[in-house]
């Protein structure tokens, strides 16, 4: 993996850059939609491919209880089972282990927990983790972490950040293939010197690339903002920043503002299954009444496949009576949305007027 | 519409036509997929282009119940509701009452029922059935008719049929408009005098194509068949008649050998959702255990999209969890097979060897 900072804004901390796989070019900033199960829920491949997607992201923890890890490894890795020829990410089953799974124990070896679906009994390890994301093959790869709840004890932070910091290096020292990039999980909750501490420590370690995790998790936005501007001059300007599990139009915004390159959230996939969409003026629930003899296009300013041959009324029918279409529209003109949003903002950022088109969206939409 | 038989096969009644609409022109003889809710199920209608689907069927029923015939007439017809620009054939709603609909009560002037969906009361009237269908603006559109349940009394038989055929005069009186072509439907169970009776007493009204209801319903194919080769010299060489509710594929193939023209039926899709799919070789239920480490397509001798990229592993993955991809896959893979297999059977009934093409694919097929 190669990355490249084509242009930075002298406006904000924006940059504008490019991130090469062995499978595809991504250009940054870019989101990335989420692909749990080795689908982007309701989407198929080749409309990833026709919305612009670059980079998917795919669940460890998720493929690794089924189909199973050794499964896709047989079936000749992740892009080729689930025939994606773009760029895969995955994240080690941290978080997931932490929000989904049952009755978890943590030792200094790893994770003992159960899983949501079955009960069974499992032992996550950084070695595990590795070995698993191996097998699946994504291009990006990343370290084994723990993920606290918010609020926590300072002290427990303090713990936890040198855990994760200690599984990073032993992640490091497992992961032998070459052609993936295995990215360090900056932690440390909402406690600026904590989060310094850990970046510090991944940074000594030398990755290729740093995420940001366990953050957006119910916290103040201002408080993530806050970790990014503190995180910033301690993160390497010519690696990639990943901003773990964000997705709403304004924080993409101010991510971006604030130096990060790569975000991923289900939030587009997730809401869109649940009716509701987003405009250019703000979110709107389809799935609502008003909409029920609603002609127009979920976003009239919008140039997507959806929004340029089906009506709210048609999609919110579709919605009400539970029809598989309804979903398939809905998430696909909210990945459009996001995906077109970071187009914009890239051409922003190369302009030098990213500020005024952030305020100017941000206004608009209101969120 | 217009309909013109271009060729008549020697070694069995089929032959090869084309009806022509204000929306599209059908080869025929068709397999048209089913959109009982304005869409086929899991697919969009880029898709059905795609997969070369001419004409597609909705049911006036569930447009009356949800979103109501009224509100699509406000936004312009079911064409323009759905977004679709080939053929639209509505049914009456008849099957659907007799179905679906609970608490039943059949009158000289129509049929009382109470929705399936939430209990409420309606009258259904040859006159309203016309009524919901000149709003909602199919191309082709059905007389009201009673769809009784077999095994029935030869008299109960005898005396829906008439009925049956009272309906249709008054179907006939109330239909306005020129755009739509309505069609009468032959009913009388598998009792060939009856029939006949019904076949000769809609002939005489003069419509310009022709339905057969009332099969497919529990009795033995042979019975079906039967019952078809009793209604060909009857029914108007130069008029399409239409088997209702029938898709097999050993039974599209007799029934063109039959002199059928068009056909329709929920099996392809509805299987699919199963995780059962069409191919060359029978029916195979991907869903099942032995198909978790297939590489394979679902069918190899397909050519279809689905077969060129997906695996039944991938395939089966998605299904057992639950993933709508794995629905879209499965569905469209079956709706291509039918529309496939339909194509091949205008080409060889055209080069005179049909015959030998349907025992060659009945043989492998072995359903």
């Amino acid at each position: 993996m190669q990355f490249r900072v084509d242009y930075q804004s002298r406006e904000t901390r924006g940059r504008v850059g490019v991130l090469t796989t062995e499978h595809s070019q991504i250009q940054t900033p870019c989101f990335m939609p989420v692909g749990t199960q080795a689908t982007v829920k309701t989407l198929s491949q080749e409309e990833l491919t026709e919305l612009g997607a670059e980079i998917i992201l795919s669940n460890t923890y998720h493929l690794y209880l089924r189909p199973g890890h050794e499964l896709i490894a047989e079936l000749g890795g992740l892009h080729s089972f689930m025939s994606w020829s773009g760029s895969i990410l995955t994240d080690s089953g941290g978080f997931q282990v932490f929000s989904l799974s049952k009755l978890r124990e943590i030792t200094e070896e790893g994770v003992h927990f159960r899983s949501h679906l079955d009960g069974s009994k499992h032992f996550f390890t950084p070695e595990l983790a590795i070995e698993i994301q191996e097998a699946l093959g994504a291009d990006i790869i990343m370290c084994f972490d723990e993920c606290i709840s918010l609020p926590a004890e300072r002290e427990y932070i303090e713990e936890s950040v040198a855990r994760t910091t200690r599984w990073a290096e032993r992640c490091l020292k497992a992961h032998k293939r070459k052609d993936q990039a295995l990215f360090g999980i900056v932690q440390g909750g909402t406690d600026p010197d904590l989060r310094l501490v850990s970046a510090k420590d991944l940074v000594s370690l030398g990755f290729p690339g740093y995420s940001i995790g366990g953050l957006s998790v119910g916290e103040p936005k201002e408080e993530m903002y806050k970790i990014l501007e503190v995180l910033d001059p301690v993160l390497p300007e010519d690696k990639p920043r990943y901003l773990m599990g964000v997705g709403s139009p304004d924080c993409l915004l101010e991510g971006v503002a604030r130096g990060v390159d790569m975000f991923d959230c289900v939030l587009p996939t997730r809401i869109a299954r649940n009716g509701t969409v987003f405009t250019r003026q703000g979110r709107l629930t389809v799935r609502d009444a008003p909409y029920s003899r609603d002609p127009q296009p979920l976003d009239p300013d919008c140039s997507c496949k959806v929004c340029q041959n089906y009506s709210r009324a048609y999609i919110r029918h579709l919605l009400k009576t539970g029809e598989v279409l309804g979903l398939r529209l809905t998430t696909y003109h909210n990945v459009h949305f996001l995906l077109q949003l970071m187009a914009e903002v890239r051409e922003h950022l190369l302009r030098g007027d990213f500020l005024a088109f952030k305020e100017d969206f941000l206004r608009r939409y209101g969120d």
